[in-house]
Parts: structure tokens; sequence; C-alpha cells
């Protein structure tokens, strides 16, 4: 028998997980050919700054990236420089010539998706990108393939380590959200600018990912609602503590069904108080935990490292490996699949349901003026807590589902009035019901 | 364009998975074209009892499944009758014939699972299992595909509802187990026979399926390490709660290194203890959950519903769009890979730990005498706690790793010591160190 072409792999970007994917790589090089039936080969590792990388092979290293993802003698592309530009224009490029594409690019891909499925399909090169989504934890694959004869309602995790961290720190030590950030910064936990996780960013580019694969839709990251974890504060953790409760930042990507049939997505991305006993509650730390429910598999949960080095790399090469699979088979992966087409819900139109604490004067007839405010707007209360003090009351709310413009509305006006001195705490409730 | 050609399905029984196939195939017949890029058409139904099933197109059941299979009419076979034979030999049949399968038969791949892929590869047939082992939880997959980059060391979980039904029932209620042996069955949660789950015979062969994927290596259910749950008792469930632990039927398969660097598999299905804070004891009732640890990836946890009708045939379903996606391509799925090749390791010396519960003579002189017999047989004890009462005294040990052929001799022999009135429980523990 010939001795099977070896499939020869650019690799852009080696910084953490490009290491590992050497690494990978190299210590796996038999396994991995045994796999595939044909070894993998590195032709090329575009960096910016060679001389800075003395852990990979001196020769591979190159500045010209875009020579690279041209080059004849590269079979599949393989980039991990993160980013919109000028990653983008680069992965159009490989594709355009026909080189499949292994990813982790979240923020493209939520972002420029489309262009890059169409440059892939023009061509018949393979797209894979499991990485770009709760890093090791195999979800995309499931989603994309294993849940493909079934229909998925909803999806709904923690896809954001550092939000996460911060959020289980806040809730061990009472700390506030500042100075909880700032050791998770000293330890590492947080980049020197957190925008992209504390904001949302990196969650929502995460939802948009899975709500497109989960409904058959194209999901951007514009059409994702998102709030951060700024805002949480310390009274918000004991509020949510004191109701058996804990603070997640999650990702909730839902089929929703209009009253006339009419079928929308609503993508969001919110802290949100879930009982201590809910399975994301015990999720803490650097790790990811996604929850999917499907009308014929039920609930589902997966659960792993949603980052790092060699969590990352594993999941870019069990793509590489499969794209070097269907190469050497002549096959093709899983296309997009965006037939469904589905509208985004706006958020206002999206039923929540919401938890709100009150500082109130301690007097008759408060609790009938600020039920009247929720009853006005049509949103059912489920529970009521008040507490008496000296002179004024503790008043906790938790509401039933609402759509969450009517609930806001509800917070807005129960603000104002005279007998509410100060609203402590308002946060989404999720995970029960 | 073209009308794309329809893909002919022969659907081999037609009990509870098979009908909610059927379902599945109606219902969501418009969402399976757009992402198969092509129909799907039940081209048949093999039964034994055509007059039995009402719920499906009459005119669709035969008896005959060997014309069936055979059949230039079909393409692809999906199997839910179960058994060994006459199964094995219908799927032979198809497979030679070029027709790709898709089975949820765990104890026909456990036993003959490598006659079938040769089957498979001689044709160029695809054979898709992920129904096998953990129902609609998307497993297999994952660790055939999404994995394949990675180096996996240890598969743990449980994979059998009915005993994990049975274990979470005795340690809710305290009762022993042909009680609540009974009350499953009156529950439909135990088969009139329920030999094959309670002995663990379908927790081994799912191990075996498990272990040859993970490990690229051919196990069979015979290579599979086996205690069933019909030993585990009130007293061990009792003893287990007094240690803040609880017990589980677990498969758990290992990629074991000797000292001189020789790697082979350990695979066994045995109760075990495990911590009441490990992630696997809040598993509870007819759900599954499986852990996976790799070099790269880390820990992963995959959960969710283990068996029933609809969850099986969303996984079966799920295969049947990867396999006719492969036929519009003309393409193949992942094939058996087997290329490790590793020996299997005899349980006699698998490391393991163990808890013994005795009940003693109360006086001078026991732990020291009970202590030297583990010291004979290099155990090394983790922990030990004693109690008296009147006459005798309860002696509880967990031990350190050692070999298991070590820790039944050395439980042997301690149970032959005149001071030991009785070895109330022995278990395995697992899950902590």
């Amino acid at each position: 028998m010939a001795k099977p072409k070896p499939i020869r792999v650019a690799l852009l970007g080696c910084g953490t997980v490009g290491t590992e994917v050497v690494r990978l790589l190299t210590d796996q090089a038999g396994d991995l050919a045994a796999r595939i039936g044909a070894p993998i080969e590195l032709a090329g590792i575009a960096v910016r700054r060679p001389n800075k990388h003395r852990e990979v092979p001196e020769h591979l290293l190159t500045t010209d990236a875009s020579a690279l993802v041209k080059s004849d003698d590269v079979d599949v592309v393989v980039e991990v420089i993160g980013g919109i530009d000028p990653t983008r224009g680069l992965l159009l490029e490989a594709l355009h010539n026909g080189k499949s594409v292994v990813t982790a690019n979240k923020a493209l891909l939520a972002e420029h998706g489309s262009d890059l499925f169409e440059a892939a399909d023009g061509s018949g090169a393979d797209l894979y990108f499991e990485a770009a989504v709760a890093g090791a934890i195999p979800l995309l694959r499931p989603l994309r393939e294993s849940l493909a004869g079934d229909r998925i309602t909803r999806v709904m995790g923690i896809v954001n380590g550092t939000t996460n961290f911060i959020l289980s720190a806040m809730d061990a030590t009472g700390a506030g959200y500042a100075e909880t950030l700032e050791e998770a910064s000293r330890l590492g936990y947080a980049e020197a600018d957190p925008t992209a996780d504390v904001d949302g960013f990196d969650a929502a580019s995460k939802a948009a990912i899975l709500a497109s694969l989960a409904f058959h839709t194209r999901v951007t990251a514009a059409d994702v609602y998102r709030e951060g974890i700024r805002q949480v504060s310390a009274a918000d953790i004991a509020a949510a503590k004191g109701l058996g409760r804990t603070v997640k930042l999650l990702a909730i990507c839902e089929r929703v069904t209009s009253p006339s049939g009419q079928e929308s997505v609503a993508v969001r991305v919110h802290p949100a108080m879930i009982p201590r006993t809910h399975p994301l509650a015990s999720v803490n730390g650097a790790f990811n935990a996604v929850f999917v429910e499907a009308d014929a598999a039920g609930e589902m949960m997966f659960y792993g490292q949603g980052a790092g080095g060699a969590p990352t790399a594993s999941a870019v090469v069990g793509d590489l490996v499969a794209v070097a699979r269907n190469k050497v088979a002549s096959g093709r992966g899983p296309r997009e699949s965006a037939y469904a087409a589905l509208p985004a819900q706006p958020m206002g139109n999206t039923p929540t349901r919401y938890h709100i604490s009150l500082d109130v004067a301690d007097k008759a007839g408060v609790l009938s003026q600020v039920a009247a405010v929720f009853a006005e707007h049509d949103v059912s209360i489920a529970a009521v807590r008040q507490e008496g003090r000296t002179e004024d009351a503790s008043l906790v709310i938790v509401t039933h589902a609402a759509t969450d413009a009517a609930l806001r509305s509800t917070v807005d006006k129960v603000g104002g009035l005279p007998v509410v001195r100060d609203v402590v705490s308002v946060m989404r409730v999720e995970g029960e019901e």
C-alpha cells in the first residue's frame, strides 16, 4: 500500500493555546496518525515576533501569515490568534483556497460566521470550531451532530470562566465586585482589560454560536441581549444567599413560541440567581457547564474546563483530527445549518422572572401599595418576605414569569414609590419553577 | 436542481424505542430533510407480530426482517430489537450489502463488535451506535471524535438506570435489596427478569464499548470484571452513610501503566462507595452520568437520561442523520479505531481501595492484630474508626490503593481472625484520594 500523504497544517498564532497545540501534535504524533490514517505535519507557524517562540521549531516560524494560508503546501489552517482583524481576512483567504479551517475564535464566528460558512461552502472546505465555546467540553459537536435528530428547546450555561471565578469568590467571601476583580487579576483569572469578560461580550459571542447551532438559525452577537457582572453588588450576593440562591452569569438560548404559534429565538447573557441546589450552582472557579434541553432527549448537562491552553488545544486538535479524516476520506463535515431562520426575540418580550429586594418604610399599607404596582403591570408575585426592623423594613419579592419589559417597568415604578427607601437588589431568577 | 434522492430506512423492531423513532421521523420530517439535504423515508418495519403495532403505518410492517435488510430499496438499517440472535446475522447481512447500520444494541456490540466493524469496513458502510451507551447523552461521539486529539486516561460513570434507581431508593429508605427490587419492578424500573441489570451485564457491555472507544482497543464484555448489586445490603448502605458516602454501581475504564511502562486497560463494573459530595452521588433514579478524564482536556462530565423510548430514539435518529449526511456527501463516518491493541489488565492486578466494616471483640490488642494482617499484605490503611459497644466493637477501615487481589486476601484473612466476629460490609471506594 502506498504511504499515505501527510496532512499539512498551518498554525496561525502561537500563544498559550498554540504552544499546547504544537505539543499535542508532537507528543501524540503516532496516535494521531493512526487515528487519521495519515500523519499530521506542521507546514508553518505564523507569529508576530518569531524570536519570542523558543519552544517551537524555529524553521517553522514565519511572520507572513497571508503567504502561509495561501501556500499550496497547506491542507488545513488552525487559527488561535483571536480577534476580528486580520484573522477574518486570513481565514476567508484560506477557505476560498479550499483549505479547511479549525478555529477557536468565538468573536469572529459570532460576528462573521456566515461569511466564513459561505466561503467554506464555496470551495467545499470544512469549518470546525469546537474550542470556541466551553473550551475542552465537547459541546458543539453534540449540538451539531448528536442532537441533529431532536428538537432543542433550550441551552443554558456558564460559559465564561473569569466571571464565574469572580462570582464564586464574591459568594465565598462576601466581598464586593471591584475588590474581587482586583484579586482575580492578581491571580491571573482576569485580563488586564477585563471588559470582554466582565461586560459579557465573551459570553454573548458564545451564546450566539450555541443558539445558531441549536436552532438552525443565524444568530450574531448583535442579536444577544447582554448584561455583564459589573453591577452585581455584595448586597445582591447577600440577598441571593438569604434565599438559598447564588448568582451566576448565565448564557441562555431559548426557542420561544408565541400564542399564535410563531417561533422565535431569545438569546441573552445576564447575571441570574439560581437555587444552590441547581447543578450549575456548584460549578465554581474557571469551570464551565451547559444544560441542553431537547424534546425527545430531555435534559442533559456537559461539564468541564472552559478555558486554558491544554483544554482548548484538546478541542482544537480533536477538530483537526476530524478535518484530516474527512480529507483522507475525501468527505466533508457538517455545513452551516441555518434553514430554520427564526427571528430573534427582543429582550423586552422575553419571559423572565425577577427577584426584587427593597428597603421600605415599616408602616401599614406598604405591601399593598407595592403589590398594586405589580398587579397594574400584570406581573404575578410568586413569593414575598417582609421583615420589620426599627424604622424601616425589608421586602423581598420573587415574581412569576412575565415579559422582561413588564418586569422592568414594575421595578422602575416601585422604585419611585415614596414608601420605598431603596431598591437594594434586582436580579433575574433562573433554574426553578 | 434535481430533487434529492430520499434516504430509505429499514427499521428492525418496533417496541418502545422503535415507536419513538417512527414518531420522530414523522414529526420532524421537514427538519430532518433540511438538516440532511434529502428526505428520510421508512422502507419497512420488521416486527414479530404485525397486528400488535397499530401506532405505525400498517403497509410498512413485515415479519421478514431478512428480506428487508437485503432489499435494494434500503440504504440504512436501524436496529432496535436488541439481543444477540437473530440480530447479529441481520446486521452482518445489511453491512455486507453496503447498508449503513444504526444500532442501540450494547450486548451485540460488546460481544461481536469487531465482526460488525469488519463487515462495515469491507463494504464501506457506516456503523453508528450512540444509543447503546447512556441513552440520549451524547457520549460516544465525543469519545470517538471530539477527544480524538487527546489521550483519555479514565472513564467512570453510572450507566445503568435500574441499578441506580434501586441503590438510590435503598439509600433514601434504608430498605434492603430484595424489598427495593420488588418496589422497582412494581414501578416499572426493573424488568420481570432483572438479571441483565442487577448482575451488571448491561453495565459491563457499556463499559466494554466505552473502553474500546476511549483506548482504541478491542474490549469485549468478557474482558470486563463484573459484580452486580445483589450483594449490596442495607448494612453496606448504612456503613456508607456513616462515612458520608453513598453506594453506586460504577463502570470504570482505566488506562493503567505498569512500573516498566507497559500500558494496559482495566475495565470493571462493581458497586462502590463514593463521597456524597462527588457529582456522581447526586445522580439519582434513572439518570446516567459519565466522567471522562483526558491528559489535555482534564475532567469532563456528561449527564442526562440513560434510557427510555424518547431519549434513546433521539440518539438513534441523531445517528441516522449523521449516516444519511454521509450518504448524501458520499462520505463515511469514523471507523473502528483499535490500533492501540492494549492488553486487558486482570482485576486482581488493578489498583483499588476498600472500605471494610467489622464487628470485633472489644478488648485490647484487636486493632493491632487486624492491622498486622493489612501490613502483611502490604496494604496501607488510610483511615480507621473504632467504636466500643458493650461486649464488642465496630471497626471501620478504609485502605489506600493496593491491588484488588491483595485487598481480597486481606479481607479473607481478617475475616478468619478469632477476634473478628463478623465482616459487616466490604466495598470498594472510588472518587476520592
